[in-house]
């Protein structure tokens, strides 16, 4: 295949702990090669765009306003798309793997969305999740550190 | 306010049993006067239909393709998006409040996009949250009937 | 083929003379039972669903705003988008032929984008294409009154 | 400001006058250093992110597909967005001013977007628009070389 590219989702704003997390994830994945994609916001997003900044790689934002005023200073490109929160499908449909890391809501949405169309999701640290009278078979991969989840995430962006 | 729109979100296709739960909020969201929006296509999104048709009530189905082919037969109107998963944002936008019936990840998708924007979320047999470490403060107001359901999106809706 | 969708695009505001005819093809359109689709504000949007509401037909206004705040009150059903402009591309998308009355930069890209998916336009009133060095073939079929515009329509329709 | 977008569309297939224009504004966008969007495809799309490539430029393909099969091989990076010609609008959002070359009835939706969101468009050998009754003032700015388009592009970018 071509260029990876490899969504990372997490929260803005993001705990110390979480951002640099988040901040090793984005440099090990430049130094791989793949394209970051994300929200292009603060928080985890911002700390994920300065790890690729820092190792010269390529970070795509894709905003939820209709203007960059919100976009952090780490991306290399970012697009407006005025969607709002609907912009999350637009991340997830752009990457060949997601990495979740911690979470609200919208990454939840991410998660999710992930899922239904068959882009493969990491966690780390993220969202468990259960329906009442199933077995629980986790169908999230899980990792425990970031380096972990770059190496889950480029093997199942290869594979996919 | 004017008109309740409220959204019924869940498996397609959907057990028996399922159905018979979300026709039955279907019937009841149409005595209420609200309009019932879903993706339009079968199982819980049918069933919902179905049941608001019985009543002759009003119901919208925000379609995933360009096309009106995969609609079911008992909505009011239709709109195809040609948006694949992207819709659910759609419904979620769309409504006062959301229903969520047992569920796969599609549905995951609309929890976590109405808990993220601001609307609630009513749950009847549907996705169990938790993030690790973190307390349990269930985001989704849980239902255990039919009936259950439609009363407290509706008084949700109304408060909202 | 089952219902048909009919979209009317035009400017917000209108002149009263515009506003007269888009109300007579709203009354037309619900007379032949078909279902009103439209951008869901005021001016050509507001007098067609006003002449649909007169003769009890159907519309569907797709509004650009994430709220039903800036609706006009004669909708059936409306969708709040929260896409602002890229609405148009929905409301395109779920109409059988398109009629354009007047119009400005909206109407504008409501008529090339019909024209870029295979929606017929039909005009009243509205906008003339060329390209420089062409052979002027009229891409739009032109109407001078509005019950010749909606025959024209419900025929293109029926043909699609 | 920032970095500046600049949006090049035109039609696929292109003429080989028409691709050698949009070559050439590809390679003048990226001496100026400001960033390529386009729809990801061929013709006026591919020969500008060529011409951006050449000079070792950045180019953003935002593809109407769900997949990246039908990019052009000469993008910095792109972004499938599932949306069909709906992607136009994002094309015109992301952009601080439009390059329209030559044209078919896609080129026109984003001449419409650009011209009703504030986008300023600059024209070469495109459409030609006109309202009967009105005195005809247009509204795109007529270019008659490419560099000249580029000259204009860029100077309307800095002053919007």
């Amino acid at each position: 295949m071509g260029q990876v590219y490899v969504a990372v989702c997490g929260p803005d704003p993001a705990s110390p702990d979480v951002a640099t997390q988040a901040e090793e994830i984005g440099r090990l994945l430049a130094k791989a090669g793949a394209i970051l994609v994300c929200g292009g916001l603060g928080g985890v997003m911002e700390a994920a765009a300065r790890g690729v900044q820092e190792e010269g790689g390529t970070s795509i934002g894709i905003l939820p306003g209709s203007g960059r005023s919100a976009a952090n200073p780490h991306l290399s490109v970012s697009i407006p798309t005025g969607m709002g929160e609907m912009r999350n499908a637009l991340i997830v449909r752009s990457a060949h793997v997601l990495i979740a890391v911690a979470g609200e809501f919208g990454t939840l949405s991410e998660i999710a969305l992930g899922l239904k169309t068959g882009v493969p999701v990491v966690g780390l640290g993220t969202w468990e999740l259960a329906k009442p009278g199933r077995m629980v078979v986790d169908p999230i991969v899980r990792a425990s550190t970031p380096s972990e989840a770059v190496e889950q995430a480029l093997r199942l962006a290869r594979a996919g």
